[in-house]
């Protein structure tokens, strides 16, 4: 699948992929080999066994979308919030989610011609204890965009789909022109296109807060926060992503952008890092159950 | 209780002190108390009826044990782990702990003469993924002392049970002089002297990242990682400490300490707080169960 977008085409050639990839490979050292060792028996619920996944099974009730969503396993089990099309779990301490988790297929990312995203409204989650909840006016003056986690236009079969992914537990702050607006949402659109190539894709996205080597040599995370609530501004999001083919196969990628403006001719594929190096800097594990059965991490054979 | 260490009495009057109070405030205010709405029915697991709760009962088995040690609650249910005298919550990001709970009674405290605390050794938790696990290494040459949440002090009654204080999981780095070895130790030593005055004293300890507003006038939250597993160097810690008294009645303090050097002449109660700026910075509860029941906070009439 990485062939569609020039693969390592463009990595280094213009100035602010150079800058970009700086500041992450400063940050993110892929792992020897041999220390990734996997954990046994985690995660131990939200994975339920399903040999009849394709084709797709209809898209019945939550407790059974919830079970379809997270498949693959919980990233982590903090806070988790399940809405009709999308599983996140929320980080009480940064105010953003830990991790928010779509499934998406040809089928589920159709556009209904009666859904209006005109009609939604950012909405603060009254699930979540005051203490802990992000509000508008966190976001507003801020100079940030208040950007999707599972993006609104995977969500667009149903009004109270797309509605619920306006919830404030599935925004973070973004910088809007050159990223939330741009780059970030061609990476929504590449992950949409993926349900071309894939019976099932299964996206996984949420912030870092990376470290960065300073002057004086020693390592430090430094990241904004906003409003009354002191939402935290992340660094960098990643998405992670496996893809499901017709007979079986998983195949991984992941990405990680910063959270700045970056050049609309930078390919996506300059954002692919290690999975691994996510899941270390998340505290999260990804696709645990199923990693020894991925074929391909990054278009590589694994 | 306050008044044996002379509430106010110094707060201000010196440089440090001021420094210290300026650090706090700009970060932390008060709610307003309208605002501060209790969830029902969280947490909901741990807490224990124990209607015999004084004389505090004989410390038994481990699964009484960590009913005892939380029976007001769960701060927060992240990656719990229950050892023989204290119970923590990990968090896989900042590879610290976000709480570690601690029950204390007279007798708990004591010293048994055979316990020898110079054979104990700081080791990495191996119950907690290499991803995100604290090793040795990332203290060495990092200038920061090992610091201990659960105080190796509180559990000198059973050699087992001041070596498991020295897992990594309880650790977090701290400035040793004049904070981990003088402050920091001088809380642990009034927070232990309770035991005099309360038939049970609960202890929730663990680190804060608080933000500071820069020259820019935004606010930041930065803190420096160390080692290879790029552990998080908490720019505050808290104790929120409840005493439960003889006829049943339950009192909170809360204490926040900023992790640098501090004149020992500043008295304890300068570092008082309510306890919902720790809870909103931290994103944790404490007491959740019982906070309707306290009758004193920080000395006054809750």
């Amino acid at each position: 699948m990485f062939k569609k977008i020039g693969k390592f085409a463009l990595v280094g050639s213009v100035g602010v992929s150079c800058f970009i990839a700086g500041t992450y490979y400063d940050n993110f050292k892929p792992f020897e080999t041999e220390t990734i060792k996997k954990l046994p028996g985690l995660p131990f619920f939200g994975t339920v066994s399903a040999a009849t996944s394709f084709p797709p099974p209809p898209i019945e009730s939550k407790a059974n979308r919830v079970s379809q969503i997270m498949k693959y396993g919980f990233p982590g089990y903090d806070n988790i919030r399940s809405f009709d099309d999308y599983v996140l779990s929320y980080d009480h301490r940064t105010k953003v989610a830990h991790w928010v988790f779509e499934h998406l297929t040809s089928e589920s990312v159709k556009r209904n011609e009666t859904v209006d995203r005109a009609k939604c409204e950012f909405k603060p989650d009254e699930s979540i204890h005051t203490y802990f909840r992000s509000n508008n006016s966190d976001y507003k003056g801020s100079g940030y965009d208040r950007g999707h986690m599972a993006a609104a236009g995977n969500h667009k079969r149903d009004q109270k789909h797309v509605e619920q992914t306006f919830y404030l537990t599935n925004m973070a702050p973004q910088v809007g022109r050159g990223f939330n607006r741009d780059s970030w949402n061609r990476l929504e659109k590449y992950v949409r296109k993926l349900t071309k190539a894939y019976v099932n894709v299964y996206c996984c996205t949420g912030p870092l807060f990376l470290p960065r080597k300073e002057s004086d040599g020693k390592k430090y995370i430094t990241y904004e926060v906003i409003g009354a609530n002191n939402v935290a501004v992340p660094t960098h999001f990643y998405k992670v992503v496996v893809g499901e083919t017709q007979d079986g196969k998983l195949e991984m990628e992941a990405y990680v952008m910063p959270n700045q403006v970056i050049d609309d001719n930078v390919p996506l594929s300059s954002f692919q890092v290690p999975p691994e190096s996510i899941e270390k800097a998340a505290g999260l594990l990804f696709f645990d159950v199923a990693r020894n059965k991925i074929s391909k991490i990054n278009g590589k054979k694994n």
